[in-house]
């Protein structure tokens, strides 16, 4: 059965070698006040920076700057960038970065004028969003998150050791955003996998869920295939510009609410992972993949026919004449292969986790599960099947 | 090559048996002077002219109409509605019905506060739009132009016998568009399999260009194979909701720009069938499909891996030790099964179509292609073998 949903995507995408001669065009509707939002320090090292507050001066902007904002951003950043919004009256906040920055910019629009306390109203009540929001852009850096594209923010709260996704109202999507796929091209290649990780992964989590014919679940399939031909393209030439694009592309595509429509969705894996993110701040593609291999193993009898579908169609496993658990056990044997081929760890030993963390982890995760509601007891199961998987 | 590209969409959808619920949610943002567009009265047989009617009356709304709009919508029709636009100071003009009535409330919105002929400027000398653009929304009752998602107008001039399509800037795209399957129910099944090839016939203009490997071309794949696979099922159950749900949504990403993005694109067929449209008011989906078959028989071999790819994917084609010009020629036998499946016609003379018309035809056809560019003559030949088509 297909869900009624509501669409609206209102975020303006430059995309390509080209894009960033937009950024004066872009700016052109927004006032002069920029808060300048990034992360610590590689946007120097591209030389990006430069280029950044070239451009923002040649078009007269009067620019303030957050600088240093965590993989893992903290509550604490965002404060502190609130802060400087409501004393420079800030007109616009160009996160220039990846997913965290640019989820960081996103808590900092929506903090800066909020009365009371922003985590608890938004990330722990999930209260509507009812104060105004400064408007957000971004440039782009790594492809992953698609952060660029959507109206998430992911914030860790480091006082409580809970890291919180939250969804917003369009508002508060970037207005704009520059895609250029040369500006990943110095990602570290453990960084570039973690990204294609969790592209995937979030493709895996609207993905499983359902056992209908859903136009949506075709258009996944298109994004998995096309993001896994060309990151075997880029892991071997990094700087093979048609897998890069496509790659990004992919990241953008696969969260901008575009793919979810009239799906029911689950995200376990999601939530599982942003509590290890808590406790061991380990890269976040990184943390999905350990953890969806023994999570599908884990709930696949519960969506066979699809997870049938996903290792027919995605990974070419041939079921003809055999017992439909098998093909889609193999399925995810595939995808465990595709985390080797991109260099992940498979255990959460290598993601810095030790034993004793395990029970606290599964005591913070958020329980759900689209095929079947997943106990705590169960949660720990898959933990500790992460933690001894080699 | 993915050619850089700029997106922007900011239609909101209200997708769902529960769509019409939110109309007067959606119109709180705007003024009480609302224009409806309307066609020659299907909308008044399945009650929705009146639901509409006590919805703004209940919303406090003003309305003014303009109602008979053609299948393919005249210029003159246009002029009408921008003078009432004028005249009453509309503040919203909203189109309930298919793409003909969509894409004539666009026209009305640029027409109405146009300096000078706006046909001239707009859609003959392609002008950038320069004047205020009255807000158009729409509530759509027939799956197919996609005209409910995007920024194109598709108009003729009578006087001139010429369609032509214009694409505006995301301004002119509906604010909002009410899409409930549940309103295609009673579209005859001829209109209903002529849109079916429209959305169709949208994909493959997109897909027939190009041979590199690029995300959209997968979406469009995925876009293609639950279209056809819906179509079948909703050929032989029309309130099948869940296909009649797919067929809608398929429709409106077929050409809401989502999966043109780096694609240079073709648009032959469009044209041809435009010219075909102006002498013959022939339903466009039917006269697409007429023109498909030896319009892609005619350029296979100038995209031969591209055809290949189709037939295999597609249309399960098998490509085993085959020669690829074979293989390809089979996947455009398939479509013309796909067309004899839908029960449209496969020769011009089914469809009003005189011999005569042919050269007429062909003059005023604009030339293009993506592969290859197209003479007149052979225009004039494709339009031959399409009238002679069995």
């Amino acid at each position: 059965m297909l869900n009624d949903f509501t669409f609206h995507n209102p975020t303006k995408i430059y995309f390509g070698r080209t894009a960033f001669s937009h950024l004066p065009e872009a700016l052109s509707a927004f006032g002069p006040r920029i808060l300048l939002v990034y992360g610590k320090g590689a946007i120097k090292r591209i030389g990006l920076y430069d280029l950044v507050i070239r451009t923002l001066s040649a078009c007269g902007k009067e620019v303030y700057e957050l600088s240093g904002v965590s993989p893992n951003p903290r509550y604490t950043e965002v404060l502190s960038g609130a802060e400087i919004v409501r004393e420079k009256k800030i007109d616009l906040i160009l996160a220039v970065g990846g997913g965290s920055v640019i989820d960081c910019a996103k808590a900092i629009s929506v903090a800066a004028y909020c009365e009371g306390d922003a985590w608890q109203k938004y990330w722990e009540e999930l209260r509507p969003l009812e104060n105004e929001v400064v408007p957000v852009a971004s440039i782009l850096t790594m492809a992953g998150t698609g952060s660029e594209m959507n109206a998430c923010a992911v914030i860790t709260n480091e006082a409580e050791g809970i890291k919180e996704a939250r969804e917003f109202p369009p508002e508060v999507c970037p207005r704009f955003s520059i895609l250029n796929p040369e500006f990943t091209y110095t990602v570290p290649k453990y960084q570039m996998a973690s990204g294609i990780f969790d592209i995937l992964s979030h493709l895996m989590e609207q993905y499983f869920s359902d056992e209908d014919d859903n136009t949506s679940d075709y258009l996944m399939e298109g994004l998995m295939e096309s993001l896994i031909r060309s990151s075997r393209v880029a892991l071997r030439e990094p700087t093979n510009y048609e897998a890069r694009s496509n790659i990004m592309w992919c990241a953008t595509m696969a969260i901008n609410s575009v793919t979810s429509v009239s799906k029911t969705q689950d995200w376990e894996v999601h939530a599982i992972e942003h509590q290890l993110g808590a406790y061991t701040d380990c890269a976040h593609g990184a943390g999905l993949a350990a953890i969806s291999i023994p999570y599908y193993r884990h709930i696949f009898r519960d969506g066979l026919a699809r997870f049938v579908r996903f290792a027919t169609r995605i990974f070419g496993v041939s079921a003809e004449g055999r017992d439909p658990a098998s093909v889609a056990a193999e399925g995810i044997d595939r995808l465990r292969d595709f985390v080797i081929e991109l260099s992940l760890p498979l255990s959460l030993r290598d993601l810095g986790a030790t034993k004793e963390m395990l029970p606290r982890i599964a005591d913070t995760v958020e329980l759900g599960g689209a095929y079947r509601f997943l106990s705590r007891e169960e949660i720990l199961m898959i933990l500790q099947e992460a933690y001894d998987a080699k």
